[in-house]
């Protein structure tokens, strides 16, 4: 690029029209010119060829992304992953930190639209630059208001369920797989009885011949209005209707005719795009599982990082978002979790907050600790083996649960509690040493 | 796990049946024993919890993923990527391959669902873990005949433009981002009278309000068939439909009736469902783009292999794969391109071959290469700024490359060629100190 070339692709932050541009946050390793390497990240993002040939005009005033901010973090002795030398530029490698004002007319309020300009062709194929992580993604209620967003939200579950500050308390019922429609229906409906909000299907588990979704969602549906008769409690019973784009419509119709009362999606596998499909059409609360998306999100230095994914989801409409949540064994540092819980609940002009719902081998042992961390009662706790694995069954493990949530909300330590409720102590001795 | 557990996830590949497995090769870097994160991978995908509390029965047999072949590869220093040390496992590192045999009636021939098992929660999350990657994916025909695959393939793309025996000509229309419909359509017809087969929409145009997709399909539509008519040719006019899902159709009715004979989808940010869902819906060739896989299959030993993506894509149903090819530029060695090309042309059971597109920067110069490295002419080749940045505008720039072409399969050195061709000449004065 020669230096004209280079300023058309900088902006002044105080000229920008603010409400016209996304703001992405990236962070890259490059050799080179760092200034060149963020020149040529907007132009591979927007308008790699800015006129025609023989023409005198230049497209990027209206339609280039621009450098906002661009920061030298420090040379690096290399790149922070090895790079295959055959496809490795071969210079000092710098780290760097940029913001980046995307014009969103460029591809209008569309969910694949806007993925393809800001994590396609464009970033991750940039001259000079092999390593790149897309940070975070910053929208315009300008933007925003384009799309629809949770039709409940926190605040529409809460009233769904009557249930107010307190967490709400998921359970994946288990086993997941191969279990049949009628012991997989029992085990749901004795969950309720001990006092779960919501009774889910595993994401694995969808509509597999062993399990058709219409005759699961039939039992289910009716053992959950059993379950609130019972109880005198609202109840939900979240059926997974993750299948292909083109049944999800169908699918939808029949869970919740059948009386299943909110919906699972693993988001990334039917696509964002599908999830807010299947928004537009909803009668009930949509809920996202995040199965693919560590695949692009867990290193520090390369992908896209969970918030992002965590923000479109909530973009897309999800209610709720289960997400990887704290302890080694989901890989996932503490202060990641906590920037996904905040995409959830920090404001997003008009868009709903989703539920967050921070899961990865929970039981009644974790609540406190996840609670602590988030600092409200505005998340999920969604046990699978911590409620369905309990030693007294299902009912014993949701009301384990339920009895370290009390034990939490009164301030009375949890092995103080156990020694009056038998089911928190039967967890605690079950699952206390993995605790 | 005890003894028992883990046995219960390994099979002797003599007894295994076939026909009902999917298998999966990954690699990934343990902490612990590597037979029992092998079957902690197994498990996790599959049968995580394999039996109900107080019930004697095991879904092993029947619904676990299990080991056909685990290769301790050696012991590394550490991982190959740095892990948070709050989420790291503490203790000698190993490196290991797996095969791996998962049912494929736990979640049957639905695109999500087998993405939520093979790329899912459970393998990225799998205890003793945190370095994953899915390599590659092998399908019987037994589950291969549930899909569609490509209505068209190579040799229908073929039939289509009456081009045998060579590459397919493509070329991204540029500028890509501001140009106005008309010149848009100018800049495409003369790229079909300089000889490209397949004018195609950049993969970041697709539906915006200054170049409306409608608009912009009737006229190229038009311009097409005039190109047609004047160079007695067969051509194509690809049009990006890439969109939200809930319009892909009516995009899809709308281009084709304008005019547009092949339509372009981003695969990943529409969703490999969503474009099954095209498929089944077309009347026309589906071309793939590959925005978002590089955020995933770059690193050598985390995320998902590219091939694995490609081979989804065909199942998918797309006539032809744009993917990163040759070059430093696009940061992809030459064996995983080829590992790309062969899984578009490999045999896949009653699954047509779809047109192996490997691009990046390329130009005339650059096709005897491409041509060399692939063995064949069954490719597509598509130069962007190479025919629309040429020095002669875009019918010249197209000429080029057919030249080129026709150099090749007259066994003519380029240069000597290019004495007679101005074009050529043009293009190696204009391109080839890059080149």
């Amino acid at each position: 690029m020669t230096p004209d070339d280079l300023s058309g692709f900088f902006v002044d932050p105080a000229t920008l029209r603010r409400d016209e541009h996304i703001l992405l946050d990236y962070s890259f390793e490059c050799v080179g010119d760092p200034r060149e390497a963020a020149a040529h990240l907007c132009s591979e993002q927007s308008t790699a060829q800015w006129r025609r040939i023989g023409v005198d005009e230049d497209f990027r005033p209206r339609f280039a992304a621009k450098v906002l901010d661009l920061q030298v973090e420090g040379r690096l002795d290399g790149f922070s992953y090895p790079i295959p030398a055959s496809t490795a530029p071969t210079g000092e490698v710098r780290a760097c930190r940029v913001r980046i004002a995307h014009p969103h007319a460029n591809f209008g309020p569309r969910i694949p639209n806007l993925l393809s300009a800001v994590c396609g062709e464009g970033p991750f194929f940039c001259p000079g630059i092999p390593i790149l992580k897309l940070l975070d993604i910053h929208f315009p209620d300008a933007y925003l208001s384009q799309f629809e967003g949770p039709k409940f939200g926190i605040d529409g579950l809460r009233e769904r369920l009557q249930a107010y500050d307190r967490p709400i308390f998921f359970g994946v019922i288990k086993p997941n797989i191969g279990l049949p429609p009628e012991p997989f229906c029992e085990a749901g409906y004795q969950s309720w009885l001990g006092g779960l909000d919501i009774a889910k299907d595993d994401e694995m588990l969808a509509d597999p011949d062993w399990s058709p979704l219409a005759e699961r969602t039939a039992l289910l549906g009716a053992a959950r209005q059993r379950a609130e008769r019972e109880t005198g409690t609202p109840k939900i019973y979240l059926a997974n209707i993750t299948d292909e784009v083109d049944r999800l419509l169908e699918l939808h119709d029949t869970a919740v005719a059948n009386g299943a009362n909110a919906l699972l999606l693993n988001a990334l596998p039917v696509g964002l795009s599908a999830a807010r499909m299947v928004r537009r059409h909803t009668q009930v609360p949509l809920i996202a599982h995040f199965p693919f998306i560590a695949a692009f999100s867990r290193l520090e230095h390369y992908g896209v990082h969970a918030r992002v994914m965590t923000k479109l989801q909530r973009l897309a409409g999800f209610d709720a978002i289960i997400m990887p949540g704290f302890g080694p064994r989901m890989f996932t540092p503490e202060e990641e979790v906590m920037q996904c819980v905040d995409a959830c609940l920090a404001d997003m002009g008009p868009i709903r907050r989703s539920l967050p719902v921070p899961g990865g081998s929970d039981w009644a042992g974790t609540l406190a600790g996840v609670h602590a961390r988030i600092g409200s009662a505005d998340f999920g706790f969604v046990p699978g083996r911590g409620v369905f694995g309990h030693p007294h069954g299902p009912r014993g493990g949701a009301a384990s649960v339920r009895q370290a949530w009390d034990a939490i909300a009164r301030g009375i330590p949890l092995a103080e509690h156990a020694r009056h409720h038998p089911e928190l102590q039967a967890a605690l001795d079950a699952f206390g040493a993995k605790g």
